[in-house]
């Protein structure tokens, strides 16, 4: 009641109750009981009120806190007015199906917004708020890269991933996404993190492709090995040329697609120089259609062999093999 | 089937007849119908039974293919006899109740064991595949990190972390979880990645505590804030005590624990001495439990302040924040 006078006093826009429902909280964190609990909610609630700031009231481990004891006290605190509930995985053991159960079950129970706030400590952090959603939560707590009191809260980034695959339109017209990368490697950077290599979107593995059928089938449409397009975050995606499994008909696939008449023999001499310049430094699509289109353009202009270096404007120099061995 | 008949002939035991079903798939990666699909599947898979070997047959792109043309190939190959059948999420694009509901279908149509296989696109990797077993799927497929032929396949170490929670003894007795590590450690560096700072069990992220009320609660009884207990792992609990977050309270009560005696002055003397080592370096339990042993060895002896070094051990010299500001 002190700490909530105090916030009150410093003149926020709302107050956030929260307690330990659990056993395990009830016993070794604050000892009180479900009475106690509800009658310092019930206090703390109408009080805030009184001072017309919003409010919400969360239970903490309310998975491994009693369905009877939370559906009550949510319901006292519902029909005293508080603007939403909230329901946290603190220790991360949920699961989508008990998540969405909960959720319905509270749903049924209390008339104000449901919160949700869950951790990844089984890897199901994403899931989870994705299933609470579906289940008729308004709101999921989240944080950059999944960093806060606890690790792995929902990461925003990767339930944007989540959620744009449900209703593009909608995640695109609300949220900036083109953002998220940056703020990522703000927050990577402030704590002395990597950005791990396969995070969802910005992970240096999340629009790279490799292996020759996947690549084929990338070149020709994007949706068939990816639910997500990297345009929609203002990334790139990236094919590995440079690799064994690679063959010459991906190059093929994609000279037709440019429309450009090439031989077979021209397709594969083509796919060399690409493979080569793969090894030197990662390709986009755009490079390989710049060499594509470079190649083109000399093997209709002229019969000599192709000299000059392919550089798309930057400084870096395409050496051949040969060249970088003597370097060593 | 030439395919099928070259890997008979090396000897394996089992042959996987991977087919991708999706209008995607079918459009732009193999461009077969689904007639076409079903009379090679047979043809393979008579051929392969015919010599004594075990079979699956599986989808590929399974959550974005048409449900009925699905259900009508996974009843054809089961009924000649695969031993499995198996879904493919291969663009990353499933959520929870689409498998649950999916596999649940699936399993009423056919007899065979039922296999799956998630990516982590959208995050949902892990509760996909645990969604999966509840549903009655028999076998998930998993990776080392989720480092595959497509990056995010379910990683083994998320999914055991999931999978504890639900059954300790049955994981414990069938995994061998302390060589999760170094399994891990080991393809990392194969293929030079770090482990993220976030990665279930193993992310130098998993097992670190370091505010107060969190750090308190999980010395008297780790449940609190923990569903794995990192010695299943063969791995160890840390907590940040150097953090102006840390209280003396939760000293204060792993002395009482500890069963030692010192008035709330020597509690706070000897949490301001853990502090600084924690600048230092990183304290285990066992760590701090030996330096208030020591420290309240120190005070029932004598009333001198206490000068000597805690060592636990090794040669690091523990130095005081002054020592270490005349080096600069």
């Amino acid at each position: 009641m002190d700490d909530a006078r105090v916030a009150v006093e410093t003149g926020v826009d709302g107050v956030d109750v929260v307690i330990g429902t659990s056993q395990f909280l009830r016993k070794f964190s604050h000892g009180k009981d479900m009475n106690y609990i509800a009658q310092s909610a019930i206090e703390v609630i109408e009080f805030v009120k009184s001072k017309g700031i919003e409010i919400r009231f969360s239970s903490e481990d309310s998975f491994r806190s009693d369905i009877v004891d939370l559906l009550n006290i949510y319901r006292t605190v519902d029909k005293i007015g508080v603007n939403r509930v909230g329901i946290a995985d603190t220790v991360g053991c949920a699961n989508p199906r008990q998540v969405y159960e909960l959720v319905k079950t509270l749903k049924s129970v209390v008339s104000c917004d449901i919160e949700c706030h869950f951790h990844n400590d089984t890897g199901c952090a994403i899931a989870n708020a994705y299933t609470a959603l579906e289940a008729g939560a308004k709101l999921i707590d989240v944080s950059v890269l999944g960093i806060g009191e606890r690790n792995g809260i929902t990461p925003l980034g990767a339930l944007m991933a989540r959620m744009i695959t449900a209703d593009r339109d909608y995640v695109l017209s609300k949220y900036k996404l083109h953002k998220l990368r940056d703020l990522e490697n703000l927050v990577a950077d402030a704590v002395q993190i990597n950005i791990p290599f396969n995070n969802p979107i910005t992970g240096f593995c999340a629009f790279t492709h490799k292996a020759g059928i996947h690549a084929k089938a990338i070149l020709a449409n994007p949706s068939t090995y990816e639910i997500l397009n990297p345009h929609d975050f203002g990334l790139t995606r990236y094919i590995h040329f440079a690799n064994r499994l690679t063959g010459w008909n991906a190059i093929k696939s994609r000279v037709d697609q440019l429309n450009l008449q090439l031989t077979d023999d021209q397709v594969k001499e083509v796919t060399n120089k690409i493979k080569k310049l793969g090894d030197v430094r990662q390709l986009s699509i755009d490079d390989v259609d710049s060499i594509i289109r470079d190649f083109h353009a000399a093997q209709s202009t002229t019969n000599t062999p192709l000299l000059k270096p392919v550089n798309n404007g930057n400084d870096e120099d395409v050496e051949e093999p040969e060249a970088k061995k003597q370097k060593v």
